[in-house]
């Protein structure tokens, strides 16, 4: 399954050489939000060189331009214009912008969708679309009525470790015992962070339930969760640090995810799923391969710090599935479907009915919009 | 803390001189059982030589002086008495005879203990002490009044690698958060093993509940426990395969234990303890620091194949505890108590009722015989 | 050590405020050769986004404008003018051109840094310079004379690990007693090319001499060197597949360095140094932390499979390194020095006369041009 | 290739049936030194219970007798008799003893084994036979003469890992290029232990000469070596703390073996075998499988502390191979043979030629006594 280099550059190039026959021009598109998200997002777009970003929305324009400078290095001619987001009209009025990146602040996401949606732009949203089921379910279907893509970006699922452990579950795994996610995060956040978090299992959990279910090709039938406070800050907003959930899928495979908002020692980031012929695991991720041995002991480089190391992958491979969607270029490249997103949703709510009542939840998983 | 050689020589020699000089002689015992664990048990007094076994009581004496002439090589001289199991009473009465290692059938546990309670003698037991919890209770309140000792073998807590990591919770985890145990069993047992075997918590998860609480340092407050059947022979006798247990201990801790029948890839015994202040793990162990790396990939050696490789050291070191308590040369060895057998086998009952249930149980442990 | 995020971005946009306004415009080069190592530093010029490419000298045009096309993706604007070797004085004589970046055939090398010379350019080279050491020194003096950097790319020294093993060496091993590389290359490179590769002390080993000198800090007394030759058809050219040098350094440390041609397994590229207080090792790379564990074994996944995977970030380092010192941005950024690339060479040469010889060979450095 | 645990005790009791009818009781030896190595050897008799120690002649007998009880326990019915050096002569006319241990001083082997030999009694003798080439021969003869097993322990050949690795050679590697050995010592010897040793060679560099000849199944054609001095004291006796032997075989194949008396992170001993199909290597082993990771980074646990640690498994094969020679019951047992013993010696005494002369030294083996 190695490739020869000269082969694949070979074949690269008769790709291109078809393609660039056909090609007129890049796809445009408009980026809300130039913090943490959208920076990486601004970047892989410069990076992937598959589209084109004209403008940046966001309210504090200066910084957006400095941190959009410095990714894009010395090249000013490819700096987009920042806009205020009271001025956000001006993107969505202008017919060359087909695509539009969602980071701005969670309680934005609606308003800024249900725009594009009017203006009939492509979305590749971060999670989540709305904060309530309602509001999402209506507007994945205004989305879907115009035939319009609204893409949630599940990171996740684009890392290609764990792309590779899903394809090798059947032949190493046979049929599935157990799923064990483990997601420790790290930096903790700041208590200002937390507090419009949306709570551990709807910002932690979504991304391991939607794992967990994607692994196993199938929804639970039900959930059970606990969970912990460490910080007695939490308390304010009824949050928690440290939980633990158990889904039972219908094929009888069971689901263990650990969340803890606190991890030392780096961003750890784990998966392993046992079956009747075996066992396959992602492990953590180390910088560099360095490792020093004396008489204090055999010490190994850290592990990778936080999400942005991580997942850079894939954060690459999300945003090249959205735009290889919309240019046309791949149509079959996966996206996280509405049903996905709404499904993923609706168990971090069984989470949270769990934990509250203090039973397992039964869950029966919406099949249309 | 590591020993210079000579000086550990130095040492062990000043502690033989001291001891040997008021050494009159070894206790004497007898062996109930020389299956596959009695077979560990005699050896290891054997290699202790800190003990001699006098009598061996088997239904199948003739199969039992074959083994236990394969333990002791050609030293004839040291080959114990074969009693059948109607003429133990000869041990019994026997007053050199000072305790009984007892790994015959676990129906016939009960029964032998009580009659080494009316003799006077120490007990070494395999679990279980006893097949109802009432039973226990009362043979434990027999030995108690009798002054005599009765160790319940817990071999796991015994194992180097588990006590260091026990040892180092507290510096390098913190206060706990989770504490996670992953036993996968392997080879998978014959279905008539499995019959009686008393069911995968009783059988398997009481290892790893005495673990869990054993690391916590307290008794859990709830219980959570839900299973899988992927064999469909246990039906018949409702047993399940894939188990995991979820226990919330009062301190905020969550413990989480997975117990698997099947493993292909060897046995699979590892526990992670995370915390505050980071996490400590005890992965599995290889037999060989063996790797190949061929076009074919990087193939490392298997980890143990079974319980007798995994935990032989932690076999020797229960029976070196056992006899040092009972010889007085080490009156703080560590013994597994009564409390603490009769909670972990009131826990394996808890998770039974969870299961049934499918709702999480409320624990109460108990405090007192 | 670690860096909080948002701080790390804090101070990139402070510097790139404080740089924007004194910045004019990028610098503009030109690129001979877009072969596999032409590639990779057109490429990483185009995402360090800190020079303009403004022309490709390649006797493929075609070829070499799909590739770039390829590398660039559809910013068709960004690509650059495409010259045959016959038209490359447009480039020199082009004065907004003020550096060359030679990636053309071994032999081609020379002639293209004498036109750079006196064209005013300055130049980043593939190693060699030049192939003989005469001429190396000329074009070096040449250089020099003009006030112009040529800058030899060994690109391991930008390697993140090694960078990082290097500056623990004085905590972590104090006296150095011993530093061995392991350099196995992989995929195994056609007759052809091994026919004008130099030979293997030439082609693959001068990368590993640079290395244990580097991290030496000094340069060695002895040369001994013995090869193997496993692939008859290497007699045709006196070449060797296996080969194992071992140098002595003036202060008693001993480099041992391994070489082989074949390595099916990946790109075996190891680096071990042990002194008197430890050892600090940089071992093989995995793309992917995926482990499966079956009745067949352990299997964990492949190390990387050639050098464009396993120095992705040294070429991009060096190629920055050599951009901020034209630039003027970091002065201090680390340049492979006309000293150390004749030495390099010249031990080389003691290598295969050592293998001739059959004796080891007396190492006299030079110090000055 | 794993068996079944019942299935492997089924077998060995079929043989012990079969044996134990034709047994009669087992040999008697006598141990000469009851040092380090003695100590070992004295407790692997112990341990085995296929041979009876009668005699221990050792200056101390009083510390003798102290340490041998502390390796048997309380039995103090096994304990041997204590002779000192000028006692020996009643083990040597002892007709009931067959075998000799001979782990004194080294100087003492010589005249032991003479006396052995004309007793008529088996040898297992720690290295070496003798201080010169010429005496070596000479006792090697004499034992063959009277058909009597003269057994040079090589203990590293036993290392079941070792073994392992040189088994999967041919499949995993294919034609042999390059074995690596790496032997650094823990902890570092006392001077008066080095004044004595015979030099880094004959004392460390045998073990590793040893291996790698045998695992390449040829003797070098040539040796080269090198070395240097980072303690000072060593100069008095012309020793070295660190050295490099590069051996070349007919086949092509090179030998690398570093050699060094210090590493203050444990006893670090690997083989590495790298062909034209791959690579096989024999990795370090931890005493434990704990891992921590905090902020500080991953820790994870030390490498063995010393030879009685790593090679304990080693030393057990090798006196098990030496009883089974001598009981009759397995021929094929392994052995090193005379011839294998002079060579290993001569080949050290040509590293120390090499170091004098600073070049290669041709190898020519000896085949016959």
């Amino acid at each position: 399954h190695r490739k020869n280099l000269s082969q694949s550059f070979e074949s690269i190039i008769t790709a291109i050489e078809t393609e660039m026959s056909a090609q007129t021009s890049l796809p445009v598109g408009a980026v809300f939000g130039l913090g943490r998200a959208g920076r990486i997002h601004f970047g892989n777009i410069a990076s992937l060189r598959l589209a084109r970003v004209k403008y940046v929305i966001d309210a504090d324009p200066k910084a957006a331009s400095v941190a959009a400078a410095a990714i894009l290095g010395g090249q000013t001619d490819e700096l987009p214009k920042f806009l205020l987001p009271e001025e956000e009209d001006q993107a969505m009025a202008d017919p060359e912008v087909t695509f539009c990146v969602i980071c701005s602040p969670t309680m934005t996401h609606e308003t800024a969708l249900r725009k594009c949606i009017n203006s009939g732009k492509q979305m590749f949203c971060e999670k989540p679309i709305a904060t309530s089921l309602e509001s999402m379910k209506e507007v994945y279907k205004l989305a879907e009525n115009k035939g319009l893509l609204l893409h949630c970006s599940f990171n996740r699922r684009y890392d290609p470790s764990f792309s590779l452990l899903r394809d090798r579950i059947p032949t190493t795994c046979g049929e599935v015992h157990t799923i064990r996610t483990c997601s420790r995060d790290n930096p903790y956040p700041s208590i200002e962070y937390l507090r419009t978090s949306g709570g551990i299992f709807h910002d932690c959990g979504v991304h391991d339930l939607d794992m967990a279910c994607w692994l196993a090709g199938e929804w639970p039938s039900t959930v059970f969760a606990t969970a912990a406070r460490h910080n007695p800050q939490l308390k304010d907003f009824n949050d928690h640090d440290t939980a633990v959930i158990v889904v039972k899928f219908p094929s009888g495979a069971i689901g263990i995810i650990e969340l803890d908002r606190r991890s030392t020692y780096g961003y750890d980031q784990r998966i392993e799923v046992h079956g009747a012929q075996g066992m396959i695991a992602s492990n953590n991720v180390c910088d560099r391969a360095v490792t020093s041995s004396t008489a204090a002991g055999v010490n190994s480089a850290n592990i990778q710090y936080s999400f942005p190391q991580r997942y850079a992958e894939g954060y690459v491979n999300s945003m090249r599935s959205f735009l290889s969607r919309i240019s046309g270029s791949d149509e079959n490249a996966m996206i996280v479907t509405p049903i996905e997103s709404l499904n993923v949703s609706t168990l971090a709510d069984a989470c949270e009915k769990s934990l509250e009542t203090g039973a397992p939840v039964k869950f029966q998983p919406i099949n249309t919009l």
